[in-house]
């Protein structure tokens, strides 16, 4: 994953770096189009897929507007899968969900390519590191560099829904492909999404307010009217049906809400 | 294929499921950037591109404005490959150019996901079926769910060109990324397109007419003029060389054309 | 590497080819989006990439405004790698860059798709001849048609930079995702980049300077100011740190610069 778009030759020199090292490995990826040096977006997209992949998948993950700076090169181990990339953030979903079995500064030079740029480190250290990671054996982990402690990693404050009385103030953490808003509130959160007799999501600044709620997208008619649904990520979104939300709404990625719910 | 596009990790995430069961797949993607929820380009795509592959591939598809409501999720036996997705006509070429071996409602949840969600059945249903399939043996197709009769399948009207005396009725079914026009006008259909004395695309509502025919994009002079060309899809093709045919002529996706000819 | 896009489904089409003969091919995507028809951007990111691959990857590479005239079709065996595609000037980098050991014209339809269209050589003849050379052995390089002199092969003026007295003379030849800028003056061509007391990147039209240097990104203020640093491309780049130098100074692919140094 990466904010390199798919335009230049980036994100394939990279797979080039990995096959060169480590000819077998499969590659996949989850996107090259997180929005430019968006490190609360990139860690959103990485947490709503991540649980998908086989166990010791390899994430190189690579929204890095400090490059060349004095942040931090890291590899984590958390939960069943290891995740390398800078120290800026990105990873902050996954620290908060998962258990961190070890992390390292990727200070041994070893297991970089000989020259590094100061501004492609995705290729120069994070593309090598990956696929020697990706070859094994595990043990290849510890040499990668100095152990450091989970708990000096950087995590963002990436818009966590809070509960303030009744209410829960969130934000508008990812708008997808087909301009569906999908905020902080996790499903697990809200069980009375449903059930409930009156559901309320409310936009500050333009006391705009949405309370229709479907279970699915073809669910009610196609009569260009926003509605809440339960977002395939595990979050509470906000969509129109055959139409786009974002446009229709005028709502942006970050934008405020608050939910309110009565029973 | 889907139209889910590049933006989000979704097309990630199918491909992170599909290596969890069958982690040898060779996974190639057609392409996510069906235009969101048009099932006739899907479709469309889709028929350019299958004969290409190899014998047993199997065909995930997506493009689902229904998911989550009672359209039915299929897979279909079909010539020499397979096809896996909602039944909604996105298979209409497939079905009307091959013979139709089997197909199965996708009733059996073994092979799903364990949590399906309401929205995303490319995670949760389509990618494992396919990658079960994958991973063979052929036995498994029909333990996927219930067989059904191929002549219930849906099948869209996709603009197939229509003969009216002397006139061939047809649309513009592809806008593909050179601007060009790709019509539904089969060129076995029209075996005179280069040996005919005159050949004329009209474009009723603006009386546009188009008389010019080239063999290749390069077969003239670099003149900004539209003509009339065999696409390498297997279909009757408006370009302009060295530029963009939709924008020149201000035609899109869809648009009503008559084809006319003078031995 | 293509200027497909990936709005339709020509990419795949050409790795299901690939797949047809060559199942255990890793194929990697450079990028399908070069600039439409546009050989010398095709021709530069080509030439940042290729040394990242490993020994003996085969480069297909279509980037074609003259598909299905008489250009020819060839492959060539340069440095450690083979390229196949248009003999249209997309290999100069390389041709400049490595020796070449053999050039042939791809003139037998052995290992072409039995139907050869006129408009799609991509599908046609050079993903089934990168296959073929993928699969090996290496004697089929000389079986894909006649041996042909490297001399004969077409060479782009890619916008290399000149030296006039104290000044370079060189183009804008790339804009990256970020929207940097960059130059065709190869790093190794200004050694004193950094040490030199003054260092100043002219845009004639709009006498418009830049002076600033710094070293990565984050090496100064979040400012809005364009600061001249060399990009890992191996390249002297314009960039605005957490900004779009291409629209900050209104500058375009192909504009011309001079650079000037003081000692």
């Amino acid at each position: 994953m990466t904010d390199f778009g798919l335009g230049d030759g980036n994100a394939g020199v990279m797979k080039g770096v990995i096959a060169g090292i480590t000819p077998d490995a499969h590659i996949i990826d989850i996107t090259h189009d997180v929005s430019p040096q968006n490190v609360p977006s990139g860690a959103w997209i990485l947490a709503t897929a991540y649980r998908y992949f086989p166990k010791n998948t390899v994430y190189i993950c690579v929204v890095d507007p400090g490059v060349g700076s004095m942040r931090r090169a890291i590899a984590v181990h958390a939960g069943d899968w290891f995740f390398v990339g800078p120290d800026n953030g990105l990873f902050s979903y996954v620290l908060a969900e998962q258990p961190v079995h070890a992390a390292v500064l990727l200070s041994n030079s070893t297991y970089h390519l000989p020259h590094i740029s100061s501004t492609f480190h995705g290729r120069d250290i994070f593309a090598p590191v990956g696929a020697y990671l990706a070859r094994g054996p595990a043990e290849i982990f510890h040499e990668l560099g100095t152990s450091i402690d989970s708990i000096t990693l950087q995590r963002l404050e990436v818009g966590f829904a809070t509960r303030r009385g009744p209410a829960i103030d969130a934000h508008i953490v990812h708008i997808d492909n087909f301009g569906n808003l999908i905020t902080s509130i996790p499903l697990d959160m809200v069980p009375e999404l449903f059930s409930a007799s009156q559901v309320r999501i409310i936009f500050p600044p333009e006391s705009m307010r949405i309370e229709q709620r479907r279970r699915f997208f073809a669910d009610g008619p196609d009569d260009g009217q926003a509605f809440i649904y339960g977002d395939s990520s595990g979050y509470v979104g906000i969509a129109v049906r055959n139409g786009n939300a974002a446009k229709t709404l005028g709502v942006g990625y970050g934008a405020s809400i608050t939910y309110l719910t009565s029973a």
